[in-house]
């Protein structure tokens, strides 16, 4: 991550973590905290049990057995910011909960998503039952915008609400509703308050930092760490827009196909572990064509990823 | 339930029963057992843990912790149809094991639904690791289909699918699209090789009982339990369509309101217990003026509903 500000929070490039299954379809923790050990080495942080980590297809017995094993494994969970947002509160009040307890610098909160066209008062009421039940100080809220797939957007005038009422714990947003002026908004209003915006895809990266964002949150951080953490760093270089280029070449590759299947055929590609293709259901894993096409239209891209599967 | 077959199979009316909250906002097993015992005297089956019931604002162990205590209290579980589908199998898995287990007629089961546009290939995968995992053949599901909220519709080819792949198994469906033209093809296509065709909203009863299909599971059925049983149980009557257009007229009150708010709101009306209106966020209860509009409205299409609080 870059220029890690004085507070300690998190900045730059996190990824919402792919999760490896194994031939049950059970999480894999080895693998896991291989693939994280690795993005932290290319200085990414880790923002485990994203929708690109099909954290929503895993229970909270689940989540909570791998943000154990991570922590044990010895990642830092200063760099570790997990999704907890779930659609029943007390479920998010124990992901929250054991995720502030093992020390992790904040949590990415989906607004509750089962129920559509909720007002903004049952979503502040929402937040605040997590924040009140969690009862703890060191609480760092990221909220989690995704309104393609959670259908729940959050309004600005909700993000208002809750910093005024809980301004040390709502610390920022991950913004992926792919709106430059929902994006372009949130930097104005609220980040010169120390609410922390991260984009919600790499497109957006250098747009974001030259208004003073906070960086991004993005799928293709998984396959692409070093890239995106180059460009976080040396935003203000005269390559730097040839470098957001050459990232939205790839970005667009992985566009043609279901991106999380995609992600995780790539890592199997290039690291020659055919175990990282599998996916849990709703979601299908690419077929033999697809994952070709995949790795032809990376190839003329000029992609390639460094990076090994575990002994 | 009306014209109970031979086979046992749930038919005729059941309701997705409101579940009550305490003060702290945790489920009320009391008043629960109270209101289903009351909706049971009426002839309505149990179909607990819908989208009404506020189920996917409630973990898995508070549902396992409720279902525990109807059967406990005596209620028969051959007149329940828990709703058990979660995002994430192992979920779905817990609870319709669980389901089974009890005796429990059958469970509804909805798509894992935070993932969007995602492929029948991947919602089949998705019904076939449930029903492979629980591996009892006591299971019957019924599909919930329920675009509008759930944002993951099922196809008719995926139900033509699963049907063949799982014939004993896949029992029925409720139909909450609120598209004719999706009933009629179920109720054509489906119906006579024994897949049970529930409207999942009562405006469709009378039109689904003249085709052969099941009945409905609707919301409305918390509040006029006996109005919907006598239709059901009378379709073939002069008085028919008139009770069906009487039906309409409460329907179209409740539909002036967020629905499952009034709904509670009525009942803590008319059974005199005040702490029938809470819901769990994301929702928000009834203002006064919308209650005393409300009840104005009801009174207005000669509603009145008989119902004790717990004492």
């Amino acid at each position: 991550m870059t220029n890690p500000p004085e507070t300690g929070r998190l900045h730059g490039v996190l990824a919402p973590v792919v999760t490896p299954f194994d031939r049950r379809l059970r999480p894999d923790g080895e693998r896991l905290i291989h693939h994280c050990r690795w993005l932290l080495e290319q200085g990414v942080g880790l923002a485990v049990f994203g929708t690109t980590s099909e954290a929503n297809s895993m229970s909270v017995a689940e989540k909570i057995a791998l943000l154990e094993m991570l922590v044990a494994a010895g990642l830092p969970p200063t760099r570790i910011m997990p999704g907890t947002g779930c659609c029943a509160f007390p479920d998010t009040v124990e992901l929250t909960r054991h995720a502030v307890q093992l020390g992790c610098a904040g949590v990415l909160m989906l607004p509750p998503f089962y129920y559509k066209a909720v007002s903004d008062e049952g979503l502040f009421r929402s937040y605040a039952e997590v924040i009140e039940r969690v009862g703890d100080s060191r609480l760092r809220i990221y909220l989690y915008h995704i309104p393609p797939v959670a259908q729940v957007p959050i309004s600005l005038s909700l993000i208002e609400r809750l910093l005024k009422t809980y301004p040390g714990t709502i610390a920022g947003i991950k913004d992926s509703s792919g709106d430059w002026q929902n994006l372009s908004a949130m930097l104005e209003r609220f980040q010169p308050h120390g609410f922390d915006v991260f984009a919600g895809n790499e497109s957006f990266l250098l747009a974001v930092l030259r208004r003073g964002g906070a960086g991004c949150i993005t799928a293709i951080a998984n396959v692409t760490p070093g890239a995106l953490v180059y460009l976080a760093q040396h935003w203000q270089q005269p390559d730097a827009e040839a470098r957001q280029a050459a990232l939205n070449a790839v970005r667009q590759v992985f566009q043609q196909f279901p991106t999380i299947p995609a992600l995780k055929a790539a890592i199997a590609h290039y690291s020659g572990d055919p175990t990282w293709v599998r996916v849990r259901p709703p979601l299908v894993e690419l077929d033999d064509a697809q994952r070709n096409a995949l790795a032809q239209a990376l190839r003329s891209v000029g992609f390639s990823m460094h990076i090994q599967a575990v002994q």
